[in-house]
């Protein structure tokens, strides 16, 4: 099963390794990560997706917790939240394609970012259901590379 | 000096670990991770932003290259590249100050993602100075909590 995680940790070097250590230890793969400064520069921000079993992971959380560098974690398991992940695809894209593909980026609400000669940026942000039927869609002219930021989580309401 | 690598790796258990301790070993604080799949789900991409000397920096990369699981890496700082960030903030939003905030949000083409009694939440996208941009204006409502992906990078052109 996939578990979204959480953690608000102090933004200091040795954090990160000792936090996808604990994960990597249990045999959890860490299937995204995504992390970032928060509004206060000493503290990031983990939005960890695994997949694995529940009680294994109930273990990690338990560990994550007693990390002294970890100031909060929470599991979305049971929280209602908005998902957010985001994606630019290189896409293959000569001239007498190049209007079909920004109809296709339009409809997702995606942008473009970069052009080429032959080939485009395009930026798309959205749950991740989205942006996976955005790349399938993009498939058919032929991806270079993609690059994906991995999920980020809020729990809503107050 | 604020340096950009990514590197393509196996989506295996430990990859992570293992790259985040090479960085941690040398001092190197990562200030954004992410990590996310790509078109192959037996392969990640990992975007890195790390702040150091560039000396040693080249040594962690070397050191990078020799990691088993890394099947790619780039330096970003010679390269001309389009970068994104993605962020979630939760702000106060008391409905006589709603449309005020809207405004603001239109404006920086960001989204509307949540709504409550209260607060909203509200994603942007774009290069890290547009996000922290928003941050800081939204900053005078009353910031709840953020969330951000830390920056993902792609080289322009072929």
């Amino acid at each position: 099963m996939k578990h979204v995680i959480y953690a608000l940790v102090q933004n200091k070097s040795g954090v990160l390794a000792r936090i996808s250590g604990l994960f990597s230890g249990r045999g959890f793969n860490i299937s995204s990560l995504a992390v970032g400064e928060t509004e206060d520069p000493d503290t990031s921000r983990m939005t960890i997706v695994v997949d694995g079993d529940e009680q294994v992971l109930e273990q990690v959380v338990k560990q994550l917790r007693k990390v002294i560098e970890v100031i909060k974690v929470q599991d979305f398991s049971d929280v209602d939240f908005v998902e957010r992940d985001l994606m630019m695809v290189k896409v293959n894209a000569p001239p007498n394609k190049r209007s079909e593909i920004m109809e296709l980026v339009h409809i997702f609400r995606g942008k473009i970012v970069d052009i080429g000669k032959k080939d485009l940026i395009v930026e798309v942000s959205g749950p991740e259901k989205k942006v996976v039927a955005m790349l399938e869609l993009l498939g058919q002219y032929g991806i270079i590379e993609t690059v994906r930021t991995g999920i980020i989580a809020m729990s809503r309401g107050s």
